[in-house]
This record gives structure tokens, sequence and C-alpha cells, in this order.
């Protein structure tokens, strides 16, 4: 929604509610050691043998289900703490993922989902040049993927500050805010990627996706280096 | 907003509110025979050699402003009858002629504006496969073209239409619905394209583009050939 070329120096906040970003929050609060994003399915392979020693588990999907071989699909059930408590993720899914290798540039990387978004509205509150990547689906807009860079704009004019909108943030605002009292109904019954996803059986994993504020963790990256980490508070 | 790959076959209505769009059907309105969209400044002037036994007007902006040595900028106010009557136009400005272009493989290319919305909706209200393309400015959304879009897809609704609407746009249609009763106060205060333009001393243009339905002129593109003519109702 709100992309921009010139990515150094900024801070991105990557954005696929449904379901890359959620994932990604979730296995780090569940003890993940961290989340190493790469586009394609051979790269993920090939980055498994990078970090052998480290035992990582293969995390992704295609057309919204697991790849065949991998230890995790894209559903953030999925990601209990059983599972991947103290373990490396290297994770490849179609949109969200490949958003956030898009980004290496930015200084920093935040992932940001309903689930954590009070969290990220805190970490770059303050931040003077704040790029908002609604990773969408297929090259296009998600409606999800918008109300919530939607909330995250508007928490930042509830706390007073004056963002410079750009024609996108004012559109994500108003999305939002016609949304914000029946997000789960929002992405139930109007996304296309919301209704694609209840279809393949995963209406659970929407439900989990519009539990807002249920976590403080927020995903990541600080360059040099490209692994997804829990945001340590100094 | 509303873009994808797949063009043949589709009918796409191009919209670049402020101001391609508009400027295009002033210019027929005003008894312009013909506008012919290139992307450059050199395909305008060989485009001229081409068309030379016509004698056509050379039209165009970059950064807002008119190119130099051409006929025309890109003010809708410019293409008086007395200037563009009976004329054809080469027309480049900086989005909306080069999303034109893009649009080559669609079955007709349709161009609409808030100045001939209703007549748009007219036209296209039995098309199977609608695409709406908001040429935006340098690759990003523009409010103004957004809420255009969303315009059509409402009147469409209020039709008794049920089209299938992709998540560009039901947020077009929110966007609408949000300034539809303000779309001159939003392009002068909001929009960031508008507010540039008032900046550039182009107040009245944006005067003249929230004058919606002020006319029922359609410009087309039938394919093949790529001339936008007058579209003639049978």
């Amino acid at each position: 929604m709100i992309v921009q070329q010139g990515l150094a120096g900024q801070v991105a906040v990557m954005i696929d509610v449904l379901r890359a970003s959620t994932v990604i929050i979730t296995a780090l609060s569940n003890g993940s050691k961290w989340v190493y994003p790469v586009r394609t399915r051979n790269q993920a392979i090939q980055a498994k043998e990078q970090f052998i020693s480290e035992n990582p588990l293969l995390a992704g999907e295609r057309l919204g289900v697991k790849i065949p071989g991998f230890d995790l699909g894209n559903s953030p059930l999925e990601f209990v703490r059983e599972k991947v408590n103290n373990r490396g993720i290297i994770m490849t899914t179609t949109n969200g993922t490949a958003a956030i290798v898009q980004l290496r540039k930015a200084r920093r990387v935040v992932v940001g989902s309903f689930i954590n978004v009070s969290a990220v509205v805190e970490l770059v509150k303050n931040t003077e040049d704040l790029l908002l990547v609604c990773a969408g689906t297929k090259q296009k807009v998600a409606l999800e993927d918008t109300a919530c860079a939607g909330a995250i704009i508007d928490r930042l004019l509830s706390l007073g500050k004056s963002p410079i909108l750009t024609d996108s943030a004012t559109i994500a605002r108003l999305v939002y805010l016609h949304y914000k009292d029946n997000l789960l109904a929002m992405m139930r019954e109007v996304s296309e990627h919301g209704r694609r996803l209840i279809q393949l059986g995963f209406e659970k994993d929407i439900e989990y996706a519009a539990r807002v504020d249920s976590t403080t963790v927020i995903p990541v990256v600080e360059t040099p280096g490209y692994l997804l980490k829990k945001f340590k508070r100094h």
C-alpha cells in the first residue's frame, strides 16, 4: 500500500495479516530463536544447509497449503511452543516473506499484524520516516493488510503525532476506521484472501489473526544480518 | 488501484482525475477529433510527423508544467474550443497517458473522471470483466483516482449490479463514500497531488475536475488503432 522506492535509512513495517506476519510473530512468541525469510522453496532448502548446525525447521506455503516435505506450513496455529521453542525457522511464503526480502535496504524491518499492533506503534512512534508495507496477495492490495496499516496510522495520530500522510496512508486509515469494530467479519466475509482461506479450511487462523494486541512480541530485522528476532526492550 | 495482468478482452477505465483524464474528456468535448496518448516527449514529436497532414497539436506536462515548445500543457482550462476544435492532439503526461498506453491489450479503453462519471457508468454497466485503472502519481495510489473508481463502483451497485469486488474495489468504494459530499475539499486539502497543483497555481483545475457529471462525453479507444475518440451512442 505504502511502498516507496528508496528504502535505505527507513524503518519499514511489513504487514501480511493473513498470514505470514501473524505466523512470524507467533513463532517468536512461542520461543523460536529466529525466523529467516527467503523467497523460494529451493532457497529455503539451501538455507537449511547453511544453518544445519542449528537444526532449523522449514516452514512455508504455496497456494495456502504447506510445501511438501516441510516441517510447518503457514498456519499460526501450527507454530506451537512444543514445535518451535528454541528452534530457528526458515520460511518461504507467497507474499509476506518476499516482501521482507525486498526490504533489505531498510535500516530496520519490523513485522506487524493485528495481534501485535499496539506494540509495533510503541516501537515506531518516534520514527520520522516510517514505511508501512502491505504485502498483499499476488501483487494486489489486501483489505486486511490495508486495515492493519490504517490501525498503525490511526494510533499514531491518537498519540498526538502529526505524520505527513501519503494518499495511501489516508486511504488505509479510512479503511481501518470503517472496519475497526468488525475486523473479524471483514476478514471472514469481505477480504478476498480471508474468504479463500476459509475455503481451504483455515477459518480458525482468521479468528486468531483478528485478536488485536494478543501479544507484545515484535519481530525485527536489524541489518546487517537477516534473521528476524524478537525485539528486546533496553 | 485495481490493476490486473491479463488485459486482453477486458474493458478498462483509465482514471487520472488530476488531470489527464479530465483534460482528454474536455478536449473531445470541445471538438477535438482525437487524442493520441504517448509515453515520451520524443514519441510525441515523432507522432506529430506521422500525423503531419492533420496538423495536430502537441500537449503534455512534466512535473505538472507544460513541456517547452508544446502547444498545450495539461490544464483542462487550456483545452478550449477555439484551440482544439477539429484538431487532433498528441499528448504525453507523467502518469495518465502512460497508463493508457499500458492498456493496449484491453478490448476497449475508456477514459473516466468525475466530470463524466455517470456517462462512463452507463457505458460500462453491463461489462462482465471491468477493470478500473487508477493512474496515480509516480507509481503511487492517488486519493482522487481511488475515489473516482469508487464512484463508478458505487453507482454500479446502486443500479442493482452485483459485481464481485476485489479488495481494491472494496477500498475504492469506501474512499468514495467517505468523500462523496466533499470531493472538492478532498482534492484541495487532502490529496497529495491536489495540494501540489495548488502550489503550482492550478487551483482552478481542481475546481473544474470536481464538477461531477458536467459532461456526457466519453473518450474511448477501440482496438485496432490507438486514437481516443468520442464514444458515439448507436
